[in-house]
């Protein structure tokens, strides 16, 4: 049987950063992504591509990173394993759009390795509407539902259950968005080996592109007023929130002294708070802040 | 000798914060303060006081609260301390103005005492200017001496160290502002009475209002540009990341379920983040930038 390299997962990796870069240019039609390369001091790198001020898209990133190293004492404990050696490898987006209709998009598609021949794959896709709207989500939803039923029947609700139970913003009682899937530390058991799993994140790295055009295509050529765009800022001042007090990602990137502008490309160009901002009742923005929360069905919606 | 009691503390708080929303107001000329009073579940509440779109400020908040209650167990045990049985009051400022060249502040006066009559005092200034300007810089930091040095010479240099520690933006490798004074814990030894270190404290809440009035009314008429707004609303945004990622006051707040609207009343109304930004050499933004790091000398610039 054919082994996986670590060097065959990256370089899978960097080409799907790279397709889904074309798929999003195409979709945009006039901003193009721009690449900084970086280096990590203590070994490996990356690619950050950013697209900025186009006609969908105003700010958002894509980016690719392989790095190798030692861990650190406090992170070989806060993991709870014992080889120092790791390797990491990923694709980690964050779309924030123009028109207040089209919702943020974040994907995230890893593999971790340590010396002594541990492994585990991690990901997961979420949606952010400004505006939660039924049909999308629950085409969103069904769209990551395919993809899980293809490997295995309890992968959607259990990574499901996970993004909501994830992408929480406590202090605020409601979720960051309507959530998706979500999944940590998946490596062989009895019933899956290793291909099947690297099978399983590929298929959710490809899920993406398709998955968003749609959403952005049925969305990007809708008017919207004012009052919309306050709405959008405001929300993505919680989006703000979760990434900045709860989100693992960037906090482990924050402590670890990681490349500070690829770590906070997540935020958005504009964000808003206005205190105590409370929506007129049953406008779309009550309908939205209703929606806000875990264990709903969308895909039956 | 006459004893100084919570009570005494709590209304003196009040009131400071009822002068400094009216100093504040006929700063602005426009905009008054409104206020909303809330109550915790726990035991006490407080007075929350916004102003905003005036012709200075943009959004402001100036918190009074008097609490008390029983603390949860890792609350004990994180403080140190034996009691349960605490009160807490304290007046609390952060005012974003609109002119650029208006500087961000934040004061914080706060009083703690438990019920086995273990108390301290905190609090602090401190200053957060768009653009560093020098010349308010030094009046400033000699305000802040000056209030000091009445109650005794080592405050001075130990607060301001102390400031420069506690507002610093890790990951950032940058100060928040150009600090102030931050004190903590503060209690009767030898040298000081509860008296003298209550005498101390009224007299940092004392210097607030005319401090900044100075600041506002020497720069809020002061033209300027677009790309001066983009400045102020990245500068608010390296703000935002400082508070959700390390202000303890906040994450105390979000962590122990606080009147979250009364918490994040501290973040602007827009903040911004763009990638890589990296300012034109030799101009302002470059100037202010090489001034946001520890132990510079204000007072003496």
């Amino acid at each position: 049987m054919k082994l996986i390299t670590k060097e065959e997962i990256s370089n899978w990796f960097r080409q799907l950063q790279l397709h889904i870069c074309t798929e999003l240019e195409a979709e945009d039609g006039k901003a193009k992504f721009v690449e900084d390369a970086w280096e990590r001091p203590g070994g490996g790198g990356g690619q950050t591509r950013v697209i900025q001020h186009g006609n969908a898209f105003e700010k958002g990133g894509v980016n690719f990173s392989a790095v190798h190293g030692e861990l650190s004492e406090s992170m070989v404990e806060a993991l709870g394993i014992k080889s120092k050696e790791f390797f990491a490898t990923g694709v980690s987006i964050v779309i924030h759009p123009i028109n207040p209709f089209v919702p943020i998009i974040h994907m995230n598609v890893r593999y971790f390795e340590l010396s002594d021949g541990t492994y585990w794959f991690g990901g997961g896709i979420d949606l952010t509407p400004h505006y939660v709207q039924k049909e999308d989500a629950a085409f969103f939803h069904s769209q990551l539902k395919n993809t899980c039923d293809k490997s295995d029947s309890e992968y959607y609700p259990k990574y499901k259950k996970w993004a909501d139970d994830y992408f929480y913003i406590k202090h605020r009682k409601e979720t960051r968005g309507i959530g998706g899937i979500f999944f940590d530390r998946l490596k062989e058991d009895e019933s899956k080996s290793k291909e099947d799993i690297w099978s399983f994140v590929k298929a959710v790295g490809e899920t993406f592109a398709p998955t968003y055009r749609h959403l952005v295509s049925a969305n990007k050529v809708k008017t919207y007023t004012d009052s919309n765009l306050q709405w959008r800022n405001l929300r993505r001042g919680r989006y703000v929130e979760f990434n900045l007090v709860y989100d693992k990602g960037t906090k482990f990137g924050l402590e670890t002294d990681g490349r500070i502008e690829s770590i906070l490309m997540s935020l958005p160009e504009n964000a808003s708070w206005f205190y105590n901002h409370t929506p007129e009742e049953n406008g779309d923005e009550a309908f939205t802040l209703a929606h806000l929360a875990k264990d709903l069905d969308w895909v039956n919606s």
